[in-house]
C-alpha cells in the first residue's frame, strides 16, 4: 500500500467507520448479529407504525423510515449496537413541526414531514463535519429529564382518543384534556375494550411475561429478549379479531390499506418557504434526538470498552434521517428501547442494524395487506405503554435534594412542555439552564482570607481565626474571571477600598482561576489604575501557569504599581515588612 | 424617634438616597454644586439640540429630556456626579426603534419616542427592584468596545447628510454610504461650509482651546472645563451668520421655529400593539444605556472612594426616563462627556444635576426663538466630533494579541452593527459571547497527572517527568463541572478507560473544581456506575469543601466503589498499596 492510499484509507475509516469494523467481520459475529436482527425486526414491526401514527403519518412511513436510515448508520455510525428508526419523542415533535404548515393526512403533511428528515439530516451532518456536537450538551440533564417526563405524558394523553376511539386534538397537555373531555360522548365501547385490553396486556408483557418464560425453562436472558417480542402478539390478535367480526363496520378505527412493497424513491421540498417553516424545528427535533441518541450508545459502549465520536455519530444520524426524506420516511434517531434489545440481543457489530433492515424490507413486502385490520387502538396502546415508561418524576425531588437552581430548570421545562408545547418546552429550557449557569458564575464566592497562625495557609476570615492586617486585604475569588462576573469583581473590590480607609495593599487571590478572558483582564486593568490613583498597590497571588502566560503577554505585570506573587504565603511576608501587624 | 420610623427612614435612604446625602449639604457643597451646574447646562444646550436631531425628534426635545429626568436621578440615582439626559447612542437607537414604526416627524413618531422612553423607564426599574442589574453583566468588554466604535461610526455617516445638506438615510452604514454617494449632486455648497468650519472649530476646541486659555493666565483645570463650553460658541456664530445673511433663503437648512417655555405634560401611549412594537428595542436600548451610566458612575465613585449601588443605579435611571415620558422627552442614561465634566467642574452632590436642570429649563424659556436660526449643519458638526472620539479601533489589537476568541466576539458585534443596524449587532453579541464562554468551558483543559519524584505533588505527565503506575490514572480537571462539560468529562474518562486496560482505579482530581451541579453530579453518578462494571474504581481527591457538602448530602460517596480522598497524595498512597509502581 502506497504512503498515499494508505492516507487515504485512513481517512475513510475515520469517516466511514465501516471500513474499521468491516475487516475482522467473522461468522461468529454473522451469527450474533443475524439473531440480534431477527429479534429487533419483530419488536420493530408494531412500534414503527405506532410511532407513524403519533407522527400523524401513514403507517407504513414508520417502516420505511426504519431500513434505508438503519443501514446508513451501520456504515457511517460508531456505536456497534445502536438501532435507528423512529422514536416517541422525534414523532411528536415531527407532528408538532409539520402539523404548523399542513393538515394531517395531506400530500403537503407528508412531504413537510419527508423535508424535515431531510433538513434535520443536512443539519446533523453539518454539525458533524465542523465537530460541533458540544451544542448538543447545552441541554442540561433536568431539562432532559424534565423534558422527555413532559412529553411522555404529552405522549400519552394525545393516544387516548384512539383507546376511546373519538376525535380530539391540542398542541399541549390542557388543550389535549380539554379535547377529550368534550368528546368523551363518542366513546366506541369495542375500540376501548381493545385498547384497555392491549395496554392491560403489554404492561404485563413488560412485568410478567420474562418471569412466565423462565419458568417454562427458558434462562434469563433469553427470556428477556423474547419478552421484547410481546407486543407483536397485541397485534397479532386484535389484527384477527378486528378482520374476524368485521370490527370496522361497529366503528373500530383500522389501519387500513397499506400499500405492498419496498420503500418508494421520494423526494423532500426544496422550496425556501418549506425550508423558513420548518428549519427551528429541524434544529430542535435534531438536537434533542442527537442527545437521546448518544446517550444510549455512550451507555451501550461503556458496557463493552468500547467508544464512541460523538461528531461521527452526527455524521451517521444525519445520513440515516437523509435517507429516510429520500425513502418516505421522515425524522429518525437512535432509539433506547430499540438499541437495548439488540444490545442484549448480541449484535456485534452495526452489521446487525442492516440484517435488521432487510427483515423490514421483508415484513413491508409481505405482512402489509395484514395491517390493513389491525386496530388503531392496539398502535395507541404500545405507544403509551412504551412512553409511559419516559414519565419519572423523581427527577423533581432528585434536583430539588441537589440544588434549588436545577430545580428551578427541571419545573419550568417541565411546565412549559406541558403548557406550551414540546418546541418551547426544549427552547426555554436551553435558555434558563444558560442563564441560571451566567447567574451563578456572574456572583462567585469571595472570601477575605488571613494567616491561619504558626502556618503558611490563608484561609476565610469568617470561618477560621487567622491573623490579618488593617492595611492589607487579600480577597480570594472563587471562580475563573469572566465577562458575566467582571464587574462583580470590581464591584467587590471597591466596596472593600471605601469600607478600609487605611488600606494600603489589596491582593487577589487566584488558586481558583481557571481562566481570565478579555473583559475581566480590562476589569483588572481598571482596577489597578484606579487603585494607583488612591495609593493602593494591587497585587496578584497564586496565577496559574495559563493564566500567567497570558497576563505576561500583554506586560500588565509592568504597569502594575504592585506585584504578581507565586504564593499568598509570599504575598504578606513580602508586603507587611513596611509596618507591624494588628494582632 | 421610634423604632418603626427609624426602620421607615432606613429603608427612604436605601431606595431614595437623596435621603442620606442630603442631611450633610453645607454652603461650601453648594457652591460647588452651583459652578458645575452652570458649565454642564452651557454645554449640554447644543448637546441636547444635536442629540434630538440625532434621534430624528423636533430639538426641543433634547432640552426637555434633560430637565425632569435629571431631578428624578438625583432624588433616586446613587452616583454623586453622573448627569443623565439624551445621549448620542441611545439618540441612535431610538431613531432605530421608532422609526420602525412611523414616519420621522410625525406625531406617532413622537408618541413612540415617549412611550419607548416610559417602556424602558419601567424595565430599568423593575430590573432595579428584582435586583437584576448583574443582566448587564451579559455584555462583555470586547462587545461593547466593538458595538460603540460601530455605531459611532454610523452616527457620524448619518450626520454627513446635514453636512452636506443633502437627503440621505440608511440603517447600516452600507445603506447609508451609498445614499449619501447617490445624492451628492444636491450638495448645498453654503450648508458645506458652515458644516465643515464647525467640524473644524470643534476639533481645534478639543485639542487647542485649553492650552490657549492656560497662556491666557488660566489655571490647567478651569481652562480644561471652560474648553468643553466652545460647542457653544460655533453655535453662537453660526446661528448669527445664518441670521444675518438670511441663509435658509439660500437653501441652507435651519433648525426652525421651537415653541418657549417649560417642559410639556406629555403622555406615553398605552396601546398594547404599540408596546408590542418596542418593547424589545426598549430592552435593548435599557441595557445599553445602563452599561453605559454605570461604567462612567463606576469610574467617578472609585475616583473619591465612593461606591455606587447598581441596583439602585436602575432605579434611578428608571425614574429619569419615566420622567422623560411625561414631560416632552426620550430615552435617556448617564452620558460620558457630561458626566466628566460635571466631577471636573466640581460637583459634590446630585444636587449639581438639579441646578443643572433649572439651568435648562431657564434656557427653554429664554433662549428658544434664537434656536430657529441655528444651522442643522452646526448640529451634525457637534455630534460628528462627539462620537467619533468613540471611535477606536484599537480593541481589534488588543483583543487579538490577548485572545483570539474575544477578538472573534469584538469583529463579529462590529460587523454586525454595521451591516444589520445596532439592534441585531448587540444582540449577536450578546449571544456570541455566551457561547464562546461555554464552548471555553465545555472543553475545559485536563490532565493526566503523576508524582513528582520525592514530593507530595502532582504534576501534568506531559510537563514534567513524573511516577506513574499503569493500574491508576488520575486525571486534573480545570474547570467547574456543569452540564456544558458534563458529557466531556464522561467522554474522556471512558476514552481513557479505553485506552488503558489493565486500569483498575481513576481517581478525579477536583482542586480546580469551584462547582458541580446537577448535571455533572449525574454525570459523575453515571462514571461510577459504569466503572463498577468493569471492576474499576473511581475516586475523587482534593474535593473543595463547599462542592464536598453537596456531595455528601447525596449520599454520593456510599454507593462509590471507590474513595473521596482529602489529597491527591493519600489518593495515590492508598490505592498504590496493592501493587508495586511501574518505576
Amino acid at each position: 500500500m502506497t504512503t498515499s492510499s494508505r492516507k487515504f484509507s485512513f481517512q475513510l475509516k475515520q469517516y466511514i467507520p465501516v471500513f474499521d469494523w468491516g475487516r475482522t467481520y467473522t461468522k461468529h459475529t454473522l451469527t450474533n448479529d443475524l439473531v440480534a436482527a431477527v429479534i429487533v425486526t419483530i419488536m420493530l414491526i408494531p412500534q414503527s407504525l405506532a410511532y407513524a401514527l403519533l407522527a400523524g403519518l401513514p403507517p407504513q412511513m414508520g417502516i420505511y423510515a426504519s431500513i434505508l436510515p438503519i443501514i446508513l448508520y451501520a456504515i457511517f455510525g460508531t456505536s456497534r449496537a445502536l438501532a435507528v428508526g423512529p422514536v416517541a419523542i422525534v414523532s411528536l415533535m415531527t407532528a408538532a413541526a409539520v402539523g404548523n404548515i399542513a393538515e394531517p393526512g395531506s400530500p403537503d403533511y407528508i412531504l413537510a414531514a419527508l423535508t424535515l428528515a431531510f433538513l434535520s439530516g443536512v443539519f446533523l451532518t453539518l454539525l458533524g463535519l465542523f465537530r460541533l456536537g458540544f451544542l448538543a450538551n447545552f441541554l442540561s440533564h433536568p431539562v432532559i429529564a424534565g423534558f422527555i417526563t413532559a412529553t411522555g405524558m404529552i405522549i400519552a394523553a394525545s393516544q387516548l382518543k384512539n383507546i376511546l376511539g373519538i376525535d380530539a386534538s391540542g398542541h399541549n397537555l390542557l388543550e389535549l384534556l380539554t379535547s377529550l373531555v368534550s368528546h368523551l360522548g363518542d366513546t366506541n365501547f369495542i375500540t376501548l375494550i381493545i385498547g384497555v385490553t392491549s395496554v392491560a396486556f403489554l404492561f404485563w408483557v413488560r412485568k410478567g411475561l420474562q418471569p412466565l418464560l423462565q419458568k417454562f425453562g427458558l434462562k434469563k436472558r433469553s427470556a428477556g429478549i423474547i419478552a421484547k417480542t410481546g407486543p407483536i402478539f397485541a397485534v397479532a390478535v386484535t389484527t384477527l379479531l378486528a378482520w374476524g367480526f368485521d370490527l370496522e363496520s361497529h366503528g373500530v378505527s383500522l389501519v387500513g390499506e397499506v400499500p405492498r412493497g419496498l420503500p418508494p424513491l421520494t423526494m423532500p421540498s426544496f422550496s425556501l418557504d418549506m425550508w423558513n417553516s420548518l428549519i427551528g424545528s429541524a434544529v430542535l427535533l435534531s438536537v434533542i434526538g442527537f442527545v437521546e441518541s448518544v446517550s444510549v450508545a455512550q451507555t451501550l459502549a461503556a458496557k463493552k470498552r468500547q467508544r464512541i465520536n460523538p461528531d461521527q455519530e452526527l455524521i451517521g444520524l444525519g445520513a440515516a434521517n437523509i435517507g429516510a426524506a429520500f425513502t418516505g420516511g421522515y425524522p429518525v434517531t437512535g432509539g433506547f428501547a430499540r438499541s437495548v434489545v439488540n444490545f442484549d440481543a448480541g449484535a456485534d457489530t452495526p452489521a446487525a442494524g442492516a440484517y435488521t433492515a432487510v427483515g423490514l424490507a421483508i415484513a413491508s413486502l409481505t405482512i402489509t395487506p395484514l395491517i390493513a385490520y389491525l386496530p388503531t387502538a392496539t398502535l395507541a396502546a404500545t405507544i403509551i405503554v412504551a412512553v409511559l415508561s419516559l414519565v419519572d418524576f423523581s427527577i423533581l425531588k432528585k434536583s430539588w435534594n441537589y440544588s434549588r437552581a436545577d430545580f428551578i430548570a427541571v419545573t419550568a421545562t417541565m411546565l412549559i412542555t406541558l403548557g406550551a408545547g414540546v418546541e418551547y418546552g426544549v427552547l426555554s429550557g436551553v435558555v434558563l439552564s444558560i442563564l441560571i449557569h451566567l447567574y451563578k458564575t456572574s456572583k462567585p464566592h469571595t472570601a477575605i482570607v488571613g494567616q491561619v497562625p504558626g502556618t503558611e495557609h490563608y484561609r476565610n476570615v469568617l470561618r477560621h481565626n487567622v491573623i490579618t492586617h488593617k492595611e492589607i486585604v487579600t480577597i480570594r475569588i472563587d471562580e475563573s474571571l469572566y465577562f458575566a462576573n467582571a464587574r462583580f469583581l470590581e464591584d467587590r473590590i471597591y466596596d472593600l477600598v471605601a469600607d478600609h480607609p487605611e488600606l494600603k495593599h489589596v491582593v487577589l487571590m487566584c488558586s481558583a482561576v481557571n481562566e481570565i478572558d478579555f473583559s475581566a483582564f480590562e476589569s483588572l486593568e481598571a482596577i489597578a489604575e484606579r487603585l494607583k490613583d488612591l495609593d493602593v498597590t494591587f497585587n496578584l497571588s497564586e496565577v496559574k501557569g495559563p493564566v500567567m502566560d497570558r497576563l505576561n503577554q500583554t506586560g500588565f505585570a509592568e504597569h502594575l504599581n504592585g506585584t504578581i506573587f507565586l504564593s499568598q504565603h509570599q504575598a504578606i511576608t513580602s508586603l507587611k515588612t513596611t509596618f507591624k501587624p494588628d494582632a
